[in-house]
């Protein structure tokens, strides 16, 4: 089954952990349309503030995030460089699925075509 | 940042904690390329049994993998549907980006467009 732990798989598994999760998804969302504080993020989730900074931080840690204080406002903006790792490991699962479904056809369509000769 | 918790919420939820694991993301590589047995599966993985059926169990109980038993061989399956999900959550995310692209496009182009008039 190939290689464990690489440093990829590490990613990845950060990456995971940071998307299942309903919070930090809504999060991700609100910053695809921009960047935004940590304050008005905070003020559309139904918890309090050391909570939902939790949830900034795992964000944060794994690359889907990016912050950068300014006084005392904390600005949050998208990474989207790192939702391409998700992409690549999705392809990566269809190309396999595309493969196999190209050999199942080989070895079904080769003996009718020897057949029809 | 919109509803919380939603019944997709719990799905998505489950199916990205699936995926936070290179066990489990090694088992759906190579189920891409077929149906194997657990005893199959297991072989290839550094661990022992019943460590390598909690990652199974995971799997099949966020509808990722289904199995089923045949006298004493237990053989699993990959659930391809259940990728659309996450196909779907990143397509959703990338609209919103070019939501936003868009929106910045008009906001720079309109009053120079009024120039030119």
């Amino acid at each position: 089954m190939a290689q464990y732990s690489t440093v990829l798989d590490g990613v990845l598994d950060g990456v995971f952990v940071a998307l299942a999760d309903p919070t930090r998804r809504a999060v991700l969302r609100r910053l695809g349309r921009g960047p935004a504080s940590v304050g008005d993020l905070a003020s559309e989730a139904p918890m309090t503030l050391p909570s939902f900074m939790k949830h900034v931080r795992v964000l944060e840690s794994n690359g889907l995030i990016r912050t950068a204080k300014s006084g005392r406002v904390r600005t949050c903006e998208l990474n989207r460089e790192r939702f391409a790792l998700v992409d690549d490991w999705l392809a990566e699962q269809r190309n396999s699925w595309a493969d196999r479904t190209d050999r199942l056809e080989r070895f079904v369509t080769t003996p009718q075509e020897k057949e029809k000769q």
